[in-house]
Protein backbone atom coordinates (compact mmCIF):
# COMPACT_ATOMS: atom_id res chain seq x y z
CA UNK A 1 0.00 0.00 0.00
CA UNK A 2 1.61 3.26 -0.99
CA UNK A 3 1.84 5.73 1.61
CA UNK A 4 -0.96 8.21 3.61
CA UNK A 5 -1.25 11.74 4.22
CA UNK A 6 -2.96 12.65 7.83
CA UNK A 7 -3.83 16.40 7.39
CA UNK A 8 -2.63 18.13 10.41
CA UNK A 9 -4.92 18.43 13.32
CA UNK A 10 -6.88 15.50 12.17
CA UNK A 11 -7.46 11.54 12.05
CA UNK A 12 -8.41 8.32 10.19
CA UNK A 13 -9.11 4.77 11.47
CA UNK A 14 -8.46 2.02 9.21
CA UNK A 15 -8.34 -1.95 9.73
CA UNK A 16 -4.57 -3.77 10.22
CA UNK A 17 -4.71 -7.47 9.45
CA UNK A 18 -3.08 -9.99 11.74
CA UNK A 19 1.05 -9.95 10.32
CA UNK A 20 0.68 -6.27 8.66
CA UNK A 21 2.96 -3.85 9.71
CA UNK A 22 1.72 -0.27 9.98
CA UNK A 23 4.66 2.68 9.63
CA UNK A 24 3.86 5.84 11.44
CA UNK A 25 6.22 8.55 9.76
CA UNK A 26 6.39 12.05 10.95
CA UNK A 27 7.34 13.74 7.44
CA UNK A 28 8.70 17.25 9.08
CA UNK A 29 9.63 16.24 12.49
CA UNK A 30 8.78 17.46 15.83
CA UNK A 31 5.12 16.04 15.42
CA UNK A 32 2.87 13.27 17.59
CA UNK A 33 0.58 10.96 16.42
CA UNK A 34 -2.12 9.49 19.02
CA UNK A 35 -2.56 5.80 18.02
CA UNK A 36 -4.96 3.24 19.25
CA UNK A 37 -5.87 -0.21 18.45
CA UNK A 38 -9.00 -2.62 18.95
CA UNK A 39 -9.19 -5.73 18.50
CA UNK A 40 -11.32 -6.38 15.18
CA UNK A 41 -13.55 -8.61 16.58
CA UNK A 42 -14.83 -7.02 19.33
CA UNK A 43 -13.89 -3.14 19.68
CA UNK A 44 -14.37 -3.77 23.78
CA UNK A 45 -10.62 -5.24 23.87
CA UNK A 46 -8.25 -2.58 23.45
CA UNK A 47 -4.95 -0.93 24.13
CA UNK A 48 -4.13 -0.22 27.74
CA UNK A 49 -0.99 1.55 29.11
CA UNK A 50 -1.50 -0.32 32.33
CA UNK A 51 -1.53 -3.60 31.27
CA UNK A 52 1.64 -2.81 28.91
CA UNK A 53 3.45 -1.23 31.87
CA UNK A 54 2.66 -4.31 34.01
CA UNK A 55 3.87 -6.77 31.04
CA UNK A 56 6.71 -4.39 29.77
CA UNK A 57 8.01 -3.45 33.44
CA UNK A 58 8.59 0.23 31.45
CA UNK A 59 6.80 3.52 30.66
CA UNK A 60 9.21 4.11 28.15
CA UNK A 61 8.13 1.90 25.14
CA UNK A 62 10.42 1.16 21.85
CA UNK A 63 11.74 -1.65 19.67
CA UNK A 64 10.92 -5.23 21.08
CA UNK A 65 8.26 -3.68 23.45
CA UNK A 66 4.76 -4.88 22.63
CA UNK A 67 1.36 -3.10 23.52
CA UNK A 68 -0.92 -5.19 25.40
CA UNK A 69 -4.73 -5.13 25.50
CA UNK A 70 -7.17 -5.05 28.29
CA UNK A 71 -7.86 -8.22 28.28
CA UNK A 72 -4.05 -9.43 28.20
CA UNK A 73 -3.33 -9.98 24.42
CA UNK A 74 -0.65 -8.80 22.18
CA UNK A 75 -1.75 -6.04 19.94
CA UNK A 76 1.02 -4.72 18.31
CA UNK A 77 4.56 -5.37 18.26
CA UNK A 78 6.97 -2.37 17.88
CA UNK A 79 9.47 -3.91 15.39
CA UNK A 80 11.50 -0.87 14.63
CA UNK A 81 11.88 2.89 16.00
CA UNK A 82 14.14 5.82 14.35
CA UNK A 83 13.20 7.73 17.83
CA UNK A 84 13.07 5.47 20.74
CA UNK A 85 11.08 8.52 22.15
CA UNK A 86 6.84 7.77 22.91
CA UNK A 87 3.77 8.74 25.39
CA UNK A 88 1.65 5.86 27.08
CA UNK A 89 0.59 8.29 29.95
CA UNK A 90 -1.29 11.35 28.68
CA UNK A 91 -5.18 11.19 27.10
CA UNK A 92 -5.87 12.42 23.42
CA UNK A 93 -5.80 16.22 23.45
CA UNK A 94 -9.58 17.06 23.82
CA UNK A 95 -12.26 20.54 24.51
CA UNK A 96 -11.68 19.86 27.63
CA UNK A 97 -7.71 19.91 27.81
CA UNK A 98 -7.77 22.52 25.19
CA UNK A 99 -9.81 25.17 27.58
CA UNK A 100 -7.86 24.13 30.09
CA UNK A 101 -4.05 24.70 28.71
CA UNK A 102 -4.82 26.64 25.96
CA UNK A 103 -7.78 29.56 27.66
CA UNK A 104 -6.41 32.21 25.05
CA UNK A 105 -6.59 29.68 21.84
CA UNK A 106 -9.58 28.66 19.91
CA UNK A 107 -11.08 25.52 21.82
CA UNK A 108 -10.75 22.39 19.25
CA UNK A 109 -11.92 19.47 19.49
CA UNK A 110 -8.30 17.56 19.25
CA UNK A 111 -7.15 14.19 18.70
CA UNK A 112 -9.98 12.63 21.30
CA UNK A 113 -12.71 14.57 18.82
CA UNK A 114 -11.05 13.32 15.79
CA UNK A 115 -10.43 9.40 17.29
CA UNK A 116 -14.17 9.49 18.04
CA UNK A 117 -15.17 10.68 14.82
CA UNK A 118 -13.25 8.23 12.79
CA UNK A 119 -13.72 5.17 14.93
CA UNK A 120 -17.58 5.37 15.03
CA UNK A 121 -18.29 3.79 12.25
CA UNK A 122 -15.96 0.96 13.66
CA UNK A 123 -18.51 0.93 16.33
CA UNK A 124 -16.16 2.46 19.38
CA UNK A 125 -18.34 5.61 21.50
CA UNK A 126 -15.94 8.30 22.86
CA UNK A 127 -16.23 7.02 26.24
CA UNK A 128 -14.32 4.04 25.10
CA UNK A 129 -11.10 5.75 24.07
CA UNK A 130 -8.40 4.61 26.62
CA UNK A 131 -4.89 6.46 26.55
CA UNK A 132 -3.70 6.39 23.31
CA UNK A 133 -0.24 5.14 23.03
CA UNK A 134 1.46 8.85 21.96
CA UNK A 135 3.78 8.41 19.16
CA UNK A 136 6.84 10.88 19.00
CA UNK A 137 5.22 12.75 22.33
CA UNK A 138 8.61 13.37 24.29
CA UNK A 139 6.85 13.64 28.11
CA UNK A 140 9.64 12.97 30.76
CA UNK A 141 8.90 12.03 34.00
CA UNK A 142 11.14 13.22 37.16
CA UNK A 143 11.66 9.50 39.18
CA UNK A 144 11.97 11.45 42.48
CA UNK A 145 9.20 13.90 42.44
CA UNK A 146 6.77 12.13 39.87
CA UNK A 147 6.33 15.08 37.79
CA UNK A 148 5.70 15.43 33.91
CA UNK A 149 6.65 17.76 31.25
CA UNK A 150 5.62 17.65 27.64
CA UNK A 151 8.11 18.97 25.97
CA UNK A 152 8.91 18.88 21.52
CA UNK A 153 9.31 15.58 19.86
CA UNK A 154 12.73 14.50 19.28
CA UNK A 155 11.94 13.19 15.71
CA UNK A 156 13.41 14.31 12.84
CA UNK A 157 12.00 14.76 9.17
CA UNK A 158 11.07 11.28 7.71
CA UNK A 159 11.63 9.67 11.66
CA UNK A 160 9.32 6.71 11.30
CA UNK A 161 7.78 3.76 13.85
CA UNK A 162 6.84 0.25 12.64
CA UNK A 163 4.58 -1.71 14.53
CA UNK A 164 3.37 -5.09 13.63
CA UNK A 165 -0.03 -6.46 14.29
CA UNK A 166 -0.81 -9.87 16.29
CA UNK A 167 -4.30 -9.97 15.53
CA UNK A 168 -6.82 -7.86 13.17
CA UNK A 169 -7.00 -4.46 14.26
CA UNK A 170 -9.05 -1.24 14.07
CA UNK A 171 -6.49 1.14 14.12
CA UNK A 172 -7.22 5.10 14.65
CA UNK A 173 -4.72 7.63 14.30
CA UNK A 174 -4.36 11.33 13.89
CA UNK A 175 -1.93 14.48 13.41
CA UNK A 176 -1.61 16.22 16.95
CA UNK A 177 -4.04 18.82 16.96
CA UNK A 178 -2.22 20.51 20.48
CA UNK A 179 0.08 23.17 20.93
CA UNK A 180 2.76 21.56 23.57
CA UNK A 181 3.31 18.50 22.05
CA UNK A 182 4.55 19.12 19.18
CA UNK A 183 6.30 22.52 19.81
CA UNK A 184 4.11 24.97 18.71
CA UNK A 185 3.14 23.88 15.35
CA UNK A 186 0.55 21.60 13.21
CA UNK A 187 1.70 19.36 10.80
CA UNK A 188 0.86 16.41 8.83
CA UNK A 189 1.68 12.71 9.56
CA UNK A 190 2.24 9.72 6.65
CA UNK A 191 1.38 6.27 7.33
CA UNK A 192 1.31 3.67 5.31
CA UNK A 193 0.50 -0.47 5.82
CA UNK A 194 3.15 -3.04 4.63
CA UNK B 1 -21.21 4.92 58.93
CA UNK B 2 -18.92 2.45 61.13
CA UNK B 3 -15.52 0.55 59.54
CA UNK B 4 -16.14 -2.20 57.00
CA UNK B 5 -13.80 -4.42 56.96
CA UNK B 6 -12.88 -6.28 52.98
CA UNK B 7 -11.06 -9.73 53.64
CA UNK B 8 -7.79 -10.55 52.72
CA UNK B 9 -8.41 -11.07 48.58
CA UNK B 10 -11.70 -9.82 48.24
CA UNK B 11 -13.14 -6.62 47.05
CA UNK B 12 -16.60 -4.52 47.54
CA UNK B 13 -18.72 -2.37 45.74
CA UNK B 14 -20.77 1.17 46.89
CA UNK B 15 -22.29 4.26 46.75
CA UNK B 16 -20.58 7.71 47.74
CA UNK B 17 -22.63 10.56 47.62
CA UNK B 18 -21.03 13.55 46.52
CA UNK B 19 -19.95 15.32 49.62
CA UNK B 20 -18.92 12.73 51.17
CA UNK B 21 -15.43 11.15 52.37
CA UNK B 22 -14.20 7.80 51.89
CA UNK B 23 -11.27 6.94 54.29
CA UNK B 24 -9.52 3.84 52.92
CA UNK B 25 -7.03 2.05 55.74
CA UNK B 26 -4.40 -0.42 55.99
CA UNK B 27 -4.97 -2.08 59.20
CA UNK B 28 -1.77 -4.21 59.25
CA UNK B 29 0.26 -2.56 57.16
CA UNK B 30 1.76 -2.96 53.88
CA UNK B 31 -1.07 -3.84 51.76
CA UNK B 32 -3.10 -2.45 48.71
CA UNK B 33 -6.30 -1.60 48.21
CA UNK B 34 -7.29 -1.19 44.47
CA UNK B 35 -10.22 1.36 43.54
CA UNK B 36 -12.23 2.73 41.00
CA UNK B 37 -14.55 5.26 40.79
CA UNK B 38 -17.92 5.41 37.81
CA UNK B 39 -20.32 8.32 38.04
CA UNK B 40 -23.32 7.00 39.72
CA UNK B 41 -26.08 8.62 36.77
CA UNK B 42 -23.36 6.99 33.60
CA UNK B 43 -21.14 4.44 34.68
CA UNK B 44 -19.60 5.09 31.17
CA UNK B 45 -17.53 7.98 32.98
CA UNK B 46 -14.88 6.50 34.84
CA UNK B 47 -11.56 7.77 36.52
CA UNK B 48 -8.62 8.10 33.96
CA UNK B 49 -4.80 7.97 34.64
CA UNK B 50 -4.37 9.69 31.64
CA UNK B 51 -6.27 12.61 31.84
CA UNK B 52 -5.58 12.49 36.14
CA UNK B 53 -1.76 12.64 34.36
CA UNK B 54 -2.63 15.38 31.97
CA UNK B 55 -4.42 18.13 34.49
CA UNK B 56 -2.45 17.24 37.86
CA UNK B 57 0.89 17.17 35.59
CA UNK B 58 2.22 14.54 38.21
CA UNK B 59 2.35 10.44 38.25
CA UNK B 60 2.62 11.11 42.21
CA UNK B 61 -0.82 12.11 43.40
CA UNK B 62 -1.33 12.67 47.09
CA UNK B 63 -3.21 15.46 49.30
CA UNK B 64 -4.51 18.32 47.03
CA UNK B 65 -4.89 16.28 43.94
CA UNK B 66 -7.83 15.23 42.22
CA UNK B 67 -8.48 12.07 40.21
CA UNK B 68 -10.75 13.17 36.92
CA UNK B 69 -12.62 11.13 34.71
CA UNK B 70 -12.18 10.42 31.36
CA UNK B 71 -14.75 13.11 30.34
CA UNK B 72 -12.46 15.17 31.73
CA UNK B 73 -14.37 15.80 35.38
CA UNK B 74 -13.47 15.56 38.54
CA UNK B 75 -14.35 12.77 40.83
CA UNK B 76 -12.52 12.36 44.10
CA UNK B 77 -10.06 14.58 45.89
CA UNK B 78 -7.40 13.77 48.38
CA UNK B 79 -8.20 15.49 50.96
CA UNK B 80 -5.65 13.65 53.69
CA UNK B 81 -3.07 10.84 53.47
CA UNK B 82 -0.79 9.48 55.39
CA UNK B 83 1.59 7.52 53.36
CA UNK B 84 1.81 9.60 50.12
CA UNK B 85 3.05 6.79 48.12
CA UNK B 86 0.12 5.27 45.85
CA UNK B 87 0.29 4.09 42.12
CA UNK B 88 -2.05 5.07 39.12
CA UNK B 89 0.17 3.23 36.64
CA UNK B 90 -0.67 -0.36 36.56
CA UNK B 91 -3.97 -2.53 36.04
CA UNK B 92 -5.56 -4.52 38.27
CA UNK B 93 -4.42 -8.43 38.95
CA UNK B 94 -6.00 -10.55 36.67
CA UNK B 95 -5.83 -14.64 36.40
CA UNK B 96 -3.87 -13.65 33.67
CA UNK B 97 -1.49 -11.51 35.47
CA UNK B 98 -0.92 -14.34 37.96
CA UNK B 99 -0.20 -16.79 35.19
CA UNK B 100 2.15 -14.39 33.80
CA UNK B 101 4.29 -13.26 36.84
CA UNK B 102 3.37 -16.09 39.38
CA UNK B 103 3.43 -19.11 37.41
CA UNK B 104 4.69 -21.61 40.62
CA UNK B 105 1.39 -20.30 42.34
CA UNK B 106 -2.52 -21.05 41.91
CA UNK B 107 -4.25 -18.92 39.35
CA UNK B 108 -6.09 -16.33 41.53
CA UNK B 109 -8.86 -14.06 39.84
CA UNK B 110 -7.37 -10.98 41.61
CA UNK B 111 -8.27 -7.34 42.22
CA UNK B 112 -9.34 -7.77 38.41
CA UNK B 113 -12.11 -10.10 39.16
CA UNK B 114 -12.96 -9.50 42.57
CA UNK B 115 -13.34 -5.77 41.17
CA UNK B 116 -15.74 -7.39 38.22
CA UNK B 117 -17.82 -9.34 40.37
CA UNK B 118 -18.53 -6.56 42.64
CA UNK B 119 -19.14 -4.10 40.07
CA UNK B 120 -21.12 -5.88 37.77
CA UNK B 121 -24.71 -4.76 39.81
CA UNK B 122 -24.12 -1.31 38.90
CA UNK B 123 -23.90 -2.28 35.19
CA UNK B 124 -20.17 -2.24 34.94
CA UNK B 125 -18.59 -4.54 32.70
CA UNK B 126 -15.41 -6.46 32.96
CA UNK B 127 -14.28 -4.71 29.27
CA UNK B 128 -14.59 -1.18 31.61
CA UNK B 129 -12.53 -1.54 34.07
CA UNK B 130 -9.62 0.75 33.69
CA UNK B 131 -6.36 1.22 35.57
CA UNK B 132 -7.50 1.32 39.18
CA UNK B 133 -5.98 4.02 41.54
CA UNK B 134 -3.72 1.48 43.63
CA UNK B 135 -4.16 2.82 47.44
CA UNK B 136 -0.45 2.30 49.48
CA UNK B 137 1.14 0.63 45.87
CA UNK B 138 4.73 1.23 45.68
CA UNK B 139 5.90 1.40 42.12
CA UNK B 140 8.94 3.48 41.74
CA UNK B 141 9.99 4.76 38.10
CA UNK B 142 13.16 5.50 36.84
CA UNK B 143 12.98 8.67 35.17
CA UNK B 144 15.85 7.75 32.78
CA UNK B 145 15.03 4.39 31.64
CA UNK B 146 11.34 4.88 32.12
CA UNK B 147 12.03 1.07 34.22
CA UNK B 148 9.53 0.12 36.82
CA UNK B 149 9.41 -2.32 40.11
CA UNK B 150 6.93 -3.11 42.80
CA UNK B 151 8.16 -2.93 46.01
CA UNK B 152 5.98 -3.68 48.87
CA UNK B 153 3.81 -0.49 50.39
CA UNK B 154 5.53 1.70 52.59
CA UNK B 155 2.23 1.77 54.78
CA UNK B 156 2.17 1.10 58.64
CA UNK B 157 -0.52 -0.76 60.48
CA UNK B 158 -3.55 2.35 60.38
CA UNK B 159 -2.26 4.33 57.95
CA UNK B 160 -5.00 5.74 55.34
CA UNK B 161 -5.88 8.01 52.70
CA UNK B 162 -8.98 10.09 52.82
CA UNK B 163 -10.88 10.92 49.29
CA UNK B 164 -13.66 13.65 49.01
CA UNK B 165 -16.25 12.81 46.15
CA UNK B 166 -16.75 15.61 43.67
CA UNK B 167 -20.20 14.27 42.51
CA UNK B 168 -22.47 11.20 42.97
CA UNK B 169 -20.42 7.48 42.49
CA UNK B 170 -19.76 3.97 42.25
CA UNK B 171 -16.94 2.88 43.96
CA UNK B 172 -14.64 -0.33 44.06
CA UNK B 173 -12.25 -1.04 46.13
CA UNK B 174 -9.90 -4.33 47.17
CA UNK B 175 -7.82 -6.06 49.52
CA UNK B 176 -5.11 -6.79 47.16
CA UNK B 177 -4.71 -10.87 46.07
CA UNK B 178 -0.85 -10.09 44.11
CA UNK B 179 1.67 -11.86 46.13
CA UNK B 180 4.73 -9.11 45.25
CA UNK B 181 2.48 -6.17 45.55
CA UNK B 182 1.96 -6.27 49.38
CA UNK B 183 5.31 -7.80 50.26
CA UNK B 184 3.53 -11.61 49.69
CA UNK B 185 0.45 -11.72 52.40
CA UNK B 186 -2.70 -11.48 52.13
CA UNK B 187 -4.42 -8.61 54.68
CA UNK B 188 -7.94 -6.98 54.99
CA UNK B 189 -8.69 -3.63 53.97
CA UNK B 190 -10.65 -1.14 55.62
CA UNK B 191 -13.19 1.44 54.93
CA UNK B 192 -15.15 4.15 56.18
CA UNK B 193 -17.89 6.75 54.65
CA UNK B 194 -17.82 10.09 56.72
Amino acid sequence: MSLVEIPPRSGAAFSLKAGQTLKVIDPQGTQVSDLLAFAADDVREVISNGRTFDYEETISLTTGNTLWSNRSNRLLEIVEDSVGRHDFLLTPCSEATFRHFYPEHPVHRGCFGNLAEALAPYGVEADAIPVAFNVFMNVPVDGATGKIEVLPPTSAPGDYIRLRAECDLVIGLTACSAYASNGGSFKPIHYEIE
